[in-house]
């Protein structure tokens, strides 16, 4: 199954020229999930070749500029593109407001539901679930109020075996029961048990994101053994106490909660712009999680 | 005397790769004026390398997102980038209540005065004004309330002639009041007019700012005989029922109306993301008025 997570923007609160503020496409078998949206993300959406109109569902994980002022504009393109399909947005439950004041004077009446759910910081709940996938907040700790978000695959039935599909000759039909746990019986009246047919589906696999957030343990245990994490990496470590002033966490924090975590891979991001160059940030938080990346516009991640 | 515009941004509502919504940088003497502030304006002023801190004025025509998104990401950079010198915005009244908003949800405290304008859009007004420039609006006719810009330098006090200067010996402190009109006696009690002294000076220049509007004859006076107009020209002419209906311009209508108004140069703008070519456009114009311009990323105009 799918599910990656594509980069669209790493950078934080004030410009930098080629890099753009937050926002991530993830894609979970095919179904497209945003999460948060910067200024300029619908061109970011372009500029990679995602199509916006696949995106169902947007989650923003709080109000400042940098995480969501691309949302109106992008809400506002798929309507003039012609969307009808419901889009589903979660958010902080001002965001509706914000939203629909912006539309109100623009005189813009939107051609799909845009069916928004306001989610509390304060604990973690889960806001959706699919066949595939179940999404969970993660309550962090910033100036304002402000959710990470968890998305854990759904533990898979099992695989049948085709070897014994030729060997038995199982019918195509059976094959869904005994992959619930069904026996099968074959002509001769001999019973094989599922167990037996199949093996252990794929570990259902978990991506968690968290921005911005003060370094904290608070959320350690909503992020513990997750696949991968991305977790925002404002300053390094010589700017710890302007870090923890605004709420923000070093390179070499983020390490360290992912290795605290036992995360099995690590993406940082949310970059300062005063940080021309990169990779200091990520030398330093591989001292502590050495299997660290940093988020650049366009890449892609296998969770 | 500097007078010119760049453009920042040439698209219209709909996002198309490589092509920004409509935003323009005017430098009049120096003194920096933006001009409508579309999704990634503050990424422009950075790709061309205008320094953002030196816009001290703000004009926002409408309130459609394609026009005004990217306002708050700017006044929010400037402030995190620590602005202290007052900020002057003029746009609809209805602007004010869309900052606060988004102020207040991001706890954010603007450090500098931000001091706002709100314009009428029934009449003509002036609404700002300096040593070098009055600006005034031009009432449009759109879906919304929608104002244009017109920037009228000042008549300059004409130029003293140096020859007279060195011939007559004329002080330097007698200079300035010469050209206000004072008559010049020299030592033995001959009498100069002012006017034998001096030249006129240049002629001032206008540039005028229309977008968006359908083509109407209703702000013909407001234009007439500018040096530089900016119209808007969302479709070509094969679409004009499609204008009409969405209170936009075609490029043939823009080309008339700047042969009406007797203008002596135009740029065309605000392309519909249908046209990914934008020369058939410009000719269609150009059978019209010939001195057409395309407005495009980075381009620069002089008034």
């Amino acid at each position: 199954m799918k599910f990656d997570v594509t980069i669209l923007g790493s950078s934080s609160a004030t410009p930098i020229f080629n890099r753009n503020p937050t926002s991530q496409l993830l894609n979970v078998n095919e179904k497209y999930f945003l999460i948060d949206c910067g200024e300029g993300t619908q061109n970011q959406l372009l500029r990679f070749g995602i199509k916006a109109p696949r995106i169902d569902h947007i989650f923003i994980s709080h109000l400042h500029g940098d995480h969501y002022l691309g949302l109106v504009g992008l809400l506002s393109s798929l309507h003039l593109n012609g969307r009808i399909k419901p889009l589903y947005l979660y958010g902080p439950p001002q965001l509706q407001e914000i939203i629909d004041i912006q539309f109100k004077y623009s005189q813009t009446q939107l051609r799909y539901s845009l069916i928004f759910s306001a989610i509390r910081s304060d604990i973690s709940t889960k806001i959706y679930e699919n066949y595939d996938v179940i999404v969970e907040t993660i309550p962090l700790d910033h100036r304002i109020e402000c959710t990470g978000f968890k998305f854990s695959e759904k533990k898979r039935l099992p695989k049948i075996i085709k070897e014994k599909v030729q060997k038995l000759e199982i019918p195509v039909d059976q094959i869904p029961l005994i992959k619930k746990g069904a026996p099968f019986i074959d002509k001769k009246g001999v019973v094989y048990l599922s167990k037996d047919l199949t093996t252990e589906a794929d570990h259902p696999k978990v991506y968690a994101y968290c921005s911005d957030t003060i370094c904290s343990w608070n959320y350690l245990s909503a992020i513990q053994n997750v696949d991968l994490l991305y977790h925002e990496a404002t300053f390094m470590n010589d700017m710890l106490d302007r870090a923890a002033e605004t709420f923000h966490t070093t390179s070499l924090q983020a390490g360290e909660i992912a290795l605290k975590a036992n995360v099995r891979k690590l993406i940082i991001g949310h970059f300062s712009a005063r940080y021309r160059e990169l990779e200091p940030l990520l030398e330093e938080c591989k001292t502590m999680f050495p299997n660290s990346f940093l988020a650049t516009e366009g890449q892609k991640f296998e969770v």
